[in-house]
This record gives C-alpha cells, sequence and structure tokens, in this order.
C-alpha cells in the first residue's frame, strides 16, 4: 500500500467524501476539506525510514498520492533544523530551532504544497490549475506544473515580490498582475473557474495542498528524535502550514509514534495585517476580513484567511496565541539573525523571532521550554530588507583591512 | 576516527605538508595545495551512510574537520539529482539527469565550499577571512563565517549579482565594491592580507574550499546507487567544482566503493570568457588570461583561474573536452528548462545544457550515455535572465480563462 488515503472529510459539518474522485470545498458547507488515512493499516516502522531517500516523500503512506509514478518531484523536503545557539541566548532561551523552508525547490515552504497538491491533482486528471497568491505559492505552483506538463494561471498582487513573477514566468506559467490584493485576486480566479474546467487550487480550495505542508511536522518530529517540541511558533497568512503541523503531529501520535501534548502553536501575523490575532484575542472562532491590509511580510498578507477557523481551532485546542509584531521589528531580526547565525531569513520567518521574543518577556514562553521557529522561506526572494553598506573603489586600487580583533 | 586527513599534498611539485597547521599556497611553487587521505585506514561501510543525516557531513571520514564539534553547519548538501526525461528528450538522450545546487544554503554550491572551509579555518584558529568573489562565493562564506563567529571581508566586481551584495550585508561580512573583474579584487586581496592576520581564502588560496566542494562527487556516486555516469558537464569559473568532483570519485575509487573509468568530464564557459577552453583546444596545461571577459554567466567571469592546470589535466586524464556557449544560447536554455521541467537554472547551470546540446550534435555524447548536469545555483539569484510577460488588471475586473487543452 503506497498511501493509506481512505476519504475526505469535512471539519465543520463532519461529512465524509470520496477522496478518489476531484473534489473542492465541502458541497453543503463551503469548507475546506480534509485528507483523512486508513491509520491502522499503516504497518511502516519509524526505523524504515532511514533506507528511504531525504525528501518528503519519504512519508508516503501517510500522503495522498497513490502511486510512486504518480509523483512529481523537484526534490523538495527534509529541510535543516538548525540548532541556533546565538540567537537563543540573545531570546533567552536553552534551545531554540529554525527549520529553514528557504532550502526548498522556488525558495518557500510552498514547494511542499505544490509537490503533493500538483502531484495529486494530475493524478486525479487535472489538466489545467489556476491560483491567487501573494507570489510564492504562485512560482512554486508553477514550477511543479511545468514539470507536471500541465497548465497553470497565477493572479498575484502587484505588490508582491518581484522575483516570484520571474519564477513564474520562467517555468511557463500565466501571470495575471492584480492591482489589489490576493483576496481581489482570489475572487477573480473563483469566478473565472466556474464551469471552465480549470481547477481552482487557491488555498484550501483543494484538499491536497495541506497534506504537503502537513510534511513539515513529520520532518521536526523524525528531526527530533520523534518527540516533540514545547512550543512552534508559525508566520500565518492563510495558516495551512500550522493547521497542517497539528494535523501532521495528530497522525503521529495516532500511529503511536510520538506521545505527549502537541507543541503549544503560535500564530504569529503582521501589524499591518493581523485578523487572526484581533480573532484570537476576542476569543472567537471565525476571523473578520482586515482592512487596509500592509506589510513587508508580503507573504502573510491575507485579510481572511479560508481555514481561519482551522488555525484558531488549533490555537486553542493546543493552548497556543497570537500575536501581531510591527514590520521595523521584524526588519531589524532579518539583520540580527543574519548577524547571528548566518541565515538570511524571509520578513515572515523573522516575525517569529520577533514574536518569540515577546512571549519570552511575557513570560508565555519559560526560558527553558524547547521552542521550533520556521522560516517559511529565503531571503533571496526578499531583496530589499537588508540595507547594503558598502564602498566602490577603482580596479586599480587598494584594500585596507582593519586590525583582527 | 572522525577524519582521515594524513596531510597536504602539492599537485605540482609533490612536496608535502603538515595538514594540522594553517597552509595557503605550495611554499616552494606557489601552487594551490590539496588534502590527502589515509584512505586504507577508513572502515567505513557504505551502508553505514543511510543512518547518517543527509547532509554533507555524512562523508566525514573525507573531509578535513577533525572533530564533530568544529562544524560549522547551515545544513548544506545532498541536493537532489532530478532525472529530467523532456529535456533529455529535447537533448536526443536517454539518460540526463541534473544536479540542483540551487536547493543549499545561500542558494549556489559555494555553501559546500564554505562550510568546509570555515569549519577548517576556524578550528586551525583563523578569526578573519578575506576573499575576491563573483559573488556567490562571497555570499557563502559570510553567511558561514557569521555562524562561526569570525571575521569577513568580500571583494567583489559591481557587476555582480545584485543580490550577493545583500547576502553579504546580511550575514553582516564587510563588503568592498571593485570597479572592475574578479582578478582584480584577487590582486587586491593579496596585497592587503600579506602580513595582516588576515587569511586569504580565494578559490584555491587555502587548500580545503575543495574538500567541500568535491562532496558534490560523493553524492553523485551514492546517488546513483554507487556507480558513476558516463559524462559530467560542470560550468567552469575556478573550476574547483570539477577538480573536486575528479578528486572524489578518484577516492571513492581509492576506497573500493566504485569501479570503472571515471565520468569523461566537460568544462563549459561562456564565449565571452574561455580561457579553459582555448587553452584545451591548443593541447596546453595551462590557459592564459582572457582580455576583456563578459557573459551573463557571471559566476565563471573568470579571466584566469589559478586552478586552471588542475581542470586542464582532469579533462585530459578523464578524456573530457572543453566547450564555450553563447549568452543567448544559454539565455534560450533557462527558459526552456523551465518550460519543460520546471526548473530554474542559474545562467551557468543552463549552459551545461546548451553545451550538451552540441555534444550530441557532434556525436562526443552518445544518446545512449548517462549525463549529469550541475546546475550551480538558484536562478532567484538572477532575476533578469527570464523576460516577464504578464497583463495587469483592477482590483474589480475579470479574468478569462483560455479553453482547456
Amino acid at each position: 500500500m503506497f498511501s493509506a488515503l481512505s476519504h475526505l472529510e469535512c471539519p465543520r459539518c463532519a461529512a465524509t467524501y470520496d477522496a478518489f474522485v476531484r473534489q473542492g470545498l465541502c458541497p453543503s458547507c463551503a469548507s475546506p476539506l480534509l485528507a483523512r488515512y486508513d491509520l491502522p493499516s499503516v504497518s511502516l516502522q519509524r526505523s524504515a525510514l532511514d533506507e528511504r531517500a531525504p525528501d518528503l516523500w519519504r512519508y508516503h503512506e501517510l500522503l495522498p498520492v497513490s502511486a510512486p509514478e504518480n509523483i512529481v518531484t523537484l526534490g523538495e523536503g527534509m529541510t535543516p533544523l538548525l540548532d541556533v545557539p546565538r540567537l537563543a541566548a540573545a531570546l533567552g532561551l536553552d534551545r531554540l530551532w529554525i527549520k529553514d523552508e528557504g532550502l526548498l525547490p522556488t525558495g518557500s515552504f510552498k514547494a511542499r504544497g505544490a509537490a503533493v497538491g500538483v502531484s495529486r491533482a494530475r493524478e486525479l486528471g487535472v489538466r489545467a490549475m489556476a491560483m491567487p497568491t501573494n507570489g510564492n505559492a504562485g512560482a512554486a505552483w508553477s514550477a511543479y506544473a511545468a514539470r507536471a506538463g500541465l497548465d497553470m494561471l497565477v493572479a498575484m498582487p502587484v505588490d508582491a515580490p518581484m522575483i516570484t513573477r520571474v519564477e513564474t514566468a520562467a517555468a511557463g506559467g500565466r501571470l495575471v498582475l492584480v492591482d489589489g490584493l490576493i483576496s481581489d485576486a482570489g475572487r477573480m480566479v473563483s469566478a473565472a473557474v466556474a464551469g471552465s474546467g480549470w481547477s481552482d487550487v487557491g488555498t484550501l480550495k483543494e484538499p491536497y495542498r495541506i497534506e504537503g505542508k502537513k510534511t513539515m511536522g513529520f520532518e521536526l518530529a523524525e528531526q527530533l528524535g520523534w518527540r516533540m517540541p514545547d512550543v512552534v511558533v508559525y508566520p500565518t497568512g492563510g495558516g495551512v502550514g500550522l493547521i497542517g503541523i497539528v494535523k501532521a503531529l495528530g497522525e503521529l501520535v495516532s500511529l503511536g509514534w510520538l506521545a505527549g501534548p502537541l507543541p503549544r502553536m503560535v500564530c504569529v501575523q503582521a501589524a499591518g495585517c493581523a485578523p487572526i490575532v484581533r480573532a484570537f484575542d476576542a476569543g472567537a472562532s471565525e476571523s473578520q476580513p482586515w482592512a487596509d491590509a500592509r506589510t513587508v511580510a508580503f507573504g502573510i498578507t491575507v485579510p481572511k484567511a479560508l481555514g481561519d477557523f482551522l488555525v484558531l481551532a488549533a490555537l486553542y485546542e493546543t493552548g497556543g496565541t497570537a500575536l501581531a509584531v510591527t514590520d521595523d521589528e521584524l526588519l531589524a531580526d532579518v539583520a540580527l539573525v543574519g548577524r547571528l547565525e548566518g541565515l538570511f531569513l524571509c520578513p515572515e520567518g523573522a516575525a517569529t523571532v520577533t514574536a518569540t521574543r515577546a512571549l519570552v518577556a511575557s513570560g508565555w514562553i519559560d526560558p527553558h521550554e524547547e521552542v521550533v521557529l520556521l522560516n517559511t522561506g529565503s531571503g533571496l526572494i526578499y531583496p530589499d530588507t537588508v540595507p547594503v553598506d558598502a564602498v566602490t573603489i577603482p580596479a586599480d586600487g587598494r584594500l585596507t583591512l582593519p586590525a583582527v580583533s
């Protein structure tokens, strides 16, 4: 058995659906659908993973693709979980890790969702896909669509990172720029795909992107030696990664591969677009659309996430929290982490550093707790986050070096 | 025994040197020095690698770092070796692979040399390092130097990729821009470090960068199931990667882990800077400085490589060849590989595609031979290699989709 996928389930109304035909949102309540597996049938032992390649397909029993020949891969997965002792000391923590998702194809964690989402789409007969994106998902899905031989259209705000336009174009994706936000792009895509034969593969519009994202949770558990940290800090736009990590850890607990409580999940948003933080503070189960959304951490500029209720449920269930950080703070932390650890984080990743500092200061995180930060993409995508200070000298000039300290 | 390093050897005059103190070039003939290992003492079995983490340190017996606590890591290594069947068909080949070095920290293969070079430098007591660079090496060494707590100065041409300035700055490296070529920067660094306490860590100026680069060869052999391909096509500037792959495969043959002839190595240069190709065509053992060097494949703009004689020897010994490709050709291949395989190559990597096409056309490569191309960096570093064609629509606009083909 290559995949233990059994059916799809609506987390809102509990209806179940056939996972072996194309599905979008729940036909009765318009919620995203989640993939469910026949976990008791999985006979895989953890130790057997040693012999598998270091990519996310090593967990194929717990992924939705039915057969190995349907895998569309660019070598994604098993990103490093880096011990960052200098940063830990700066934040007042004993044990801090950064999982560096910048080392994935296309430079962001979006590659995980695209690899699994595109593989499954092709397996189910999809030939053309469209999505709204803040840039990185469009770049990733375009790359995997090209690899799969499928048609891809992405609609992204004109303010999305320039390089994601280039990535989309390089992969032959159809690119539409929207003079607005991802929510505007989303409305357009939804309207356009209706009855067209194109599939809407926007965030949580189909059930399999999250299955790719959840492999962050599998890897985290494996890399820690099959245990869970105390706290996971996650930059949250659409929130699929956060939901996915909780889903993955829950599946591993069900399999008996992990024990103990799930980590407390922390949802980090930017002060300029923090609908889930506002909802969490109000104890609400859903968020309200955020007006005039704006932040340099462009990947998390999502005014209203389709899966907000799942993110909030994950925070409440794990004893987690949600907080917003300012652009100035997170940009300072891009520089701090570069200097201390040599890691060039994306602004979304840097936001988790700022948030952690605040949570240590408030006492919500104890200094002895083990904390994992998710850096969701490469700083290479965001060239304007770091000021460059350099002297220029002529070709026949002289260089002087300071004394060695 | 963590490392089997035994001594350093001069490949030109055969003198040997102590590997456990800092060394630069050969004091008697100014050649780069190469690390040599006590291979008969290595009792490691290939199968034992399965239990090691998927990074380049899995080969630590064959690397120069003496103790695990001296490793400086950002999670580098075990980049994917991707089967590219559509591109193979387009080039008229049965079996073609691309090893994607873009998925390394800092976005290029330079991370391998930096990880091992910085680790060993710190182990030997170095506190401050300086180098000339075409950008990517400076970005990588700055990152690892920051991670190690060492001081780093990089001197790069003003034409080097903008993002590598940002990467250097993000890591807190000291950045000097040179209104000239890497050779100009190299002269300045050499002059400045003399007697300063700073170490010149330019290409092959110290013996350990190549030890990191050679892990491309180890991984290639392991990923192919401990066998060698027929041909390896490599974009060549300083040439350390090409020399390193041949060195690695030779070490594995000595260990008895591999059998058979080494792959025929192909050195690819840009038509605007092809000193090694010119030397190869003349049957020479060294290259002459290339005047007015210029190519979009900036990483290989090296007018005169210190290790040119080692590159040429590797080509002659393996029955390899050298050829140059034009910027127009390689840029067309960036787009081709994006469309066919979803991979956004760096221009240097795309040059290997152009070269392979020419070698198949000339009959130098047989269609049934197995060929490996090295993509030495991420396309993210080179945003100007792909034209972007997009329409912009207003936030309340309408999107129309073409019919599904």
